[in-house]
């Protein structure tokens, strides 16, 4: 009998999940790639609000992470235009509006969407129902909305919970593919604007608690000012189980290799921020502690074209995917 | 020794290009649609405009018309966002913006676009030289524009000539598949605003002129105020020869077929307009006469998400492009 191939589910959404995707797409695996629908800013902003759209942006990056189709088309995908009407706004995004707006359900739309763009994996939003991403911080304070959120760099504040305004539940093909998997993957990837805006879906830390996967964490490799400013991995560790319930971590990946030291002072100057520091031991919670050498050895990664900046520390695509790969084959 | 395909090339622009196409792409023919570039309106204009791209709207239309893909894609590129800042945009037209952007050189953008949208023949603008068209009116006056002549619905007044600011030289691809064509099909469609602007362009005519094609000019159903007011099936050649030399033309396509009494009423009274009056005899200058029933049975076709208005009355896609090919074959 032939052996089934192994169904992986990405949780996530922005560039954590591009890196992720472009790693994972070239193993023989059934690749889902769940989304958070919370982006607020820029094209993608204004799109879903003027036009009643879903958030693009994040669809968009993972399906470029995923798409085997012409560098015309991954070229076409990361376009923004730079004058005029269509100022800032993204090609990709127009186009999954223009294709949400004449297919009859969201899911076909995306579905559509990947077929032109021939991914090896699917593209799944976390939920269709449309709500507003909000922060409330140690200091009683609340912010409203994913990019504001994001932009928030307020030193020695914390967040205190998220939560989304109204309520969202989750989307029943998101439900399916996370009840099938063989493995799940969280991360990388900002924790509170891209992670966390999905395990506070309606029902998604009950399902993810209660489905077998091998659920596996990858810590990101720099801190984030205003959002996780100090955090060590245990706190990584710590926050996500605080969405899918103690101990329910079973693999969580660590990046072994430091950069250079001239690349940290320039994020200490630029950012504000600090390599997250390695607390643990061989096992956390009842996590397996897997470390490795998942660093990116290019320093820089121009992207004009898209808002998101590419940290200069970055995780290597291939070496990360073929961590996650052994763990699950 | 296998029969080589024969070689036919449209020209012409906007509706009347979009049924000669839609009808010829079914025929195992070379088919090549020469574009007029003067499109200013809506859409088109602003992206011209606001990006310095070609046209888009002229080029799309004809994409579409020799499209073989999915729906979706025809459905994507007559798409017009309703709302926000991309409102009033075709899907097409910024589709066909961003390609030309991330590409080489134009004719390569518009070749990928019809790779994309599996098209049955190419495009090809009949110049990439930025123009403005002006029609000088009998009376003196002068209106720049392609879509305010389109737009000058005076009654009584007649262009006496039009031309092209600053001058525009023809495309080396549009030269290269008019000297190689076996024939050449002129409109049908917006005479002085569709045809004619090609015309002008510098060098076009004497090409025509000398080139062994079989020249064949469709002529149109309804007189259009302010530019073809009054015509009869003779001005359409004459106007037509006047660029192409005394002569030129071998054949003239004209309808047989009378639509309903209430039909042409209906025209009288929103557009003023009439059905042309077939004038001639069995030849004219040298062209021979072709009457066939080319009429559409559709009375009517909505098309709420594109500039142009659709006809009532109008030609078969079908029933023209067979008599074009009894001509060709």
């Amino acid at each position: 009998m032939k052996k089934q191939k192994k169904s992986i589910v990405t949780i996530g959404g922005g560039t954590g999940s591009f890196v992720v995707l472009s790693g994972l797409k070239n193993y023989e695996i059934d690749l889902n790639a769940v989304i958070a629908m919370t982006d607020s800013g820029g094209s993608t902003g204004k799109l879903r609000d003027q036009l009643g759209v879903l958030p693009p942006g994040d669809l968009r990056q993972a399906l470029v992470a995923l798409s085997e189709a012409s560098d015309v088309w991954r070229k076409l995908f990361t376009y923004r235009f730079e004058a005029g009407d269509l100022e800032g706004h993204n090609f990709g995004n127009i186009f999954l509006s223009a294709i949400e707006k004449i297919t009859e359900s969201n899911q076909e739309a995306i579905d559509r969407a990947a077929e032109i763009l021939q991914t090896s994996g699917r593209v799944i939003p976390i939920t269709f129902d449309k709500c507003t991403l909000c922060a409330e911080y140690e200091d009683g304070s609340v912010i409203e909305g994913e990019s504001n959120i994001d932009e928030n760099d307020t030193l020695g504040v914390s967040i205190k919970r998220l939560f989304l305004k109204p309520s969202a539940s989750i989307n029943l093909e998101a439900k399916r593919v996370i009840e099938r998997a063989d493995a799940m993957v969280f991360g990388p990837g900002d924790l509170y604007t891209s992670l966390v805006p999905n395990l506070i879906v309606s029902g998604v830390g009950e399902i993810i608690h209660y489905v077998k996967a091998k659920k596996i964490l990858v810590v990101n490799l720099m801190a984030k000012i205003g959002q996780t400013e100090n955090f060590k991995v245990s706190d990584f560790i710590n926050e996500v189980e605080r969405y899918l319930g103690e101990g329910a971590l079973n693999y969580v990946i660590v990046n072994s290799k430091n950069p250079s030291k001239d690349l940290v002072e320039r994020y200490k100057d630029i950012d504000k921020a600090n390599l997250i520091e390695d607390d643990v031991g061989g096992t956390y919670s009842r996590a397996k502690i897997i470390r490795a050498d998942i660093l990116s050895d290019d320093a820089y990664e121009k992207s004009s074209s898209d808002k998101v900046r590419r940290s200069l520390i970055r995780h290597d695509p291939d070496k990360l995917a073929k961590v996650i790969y052994k763990l699950v084959k």
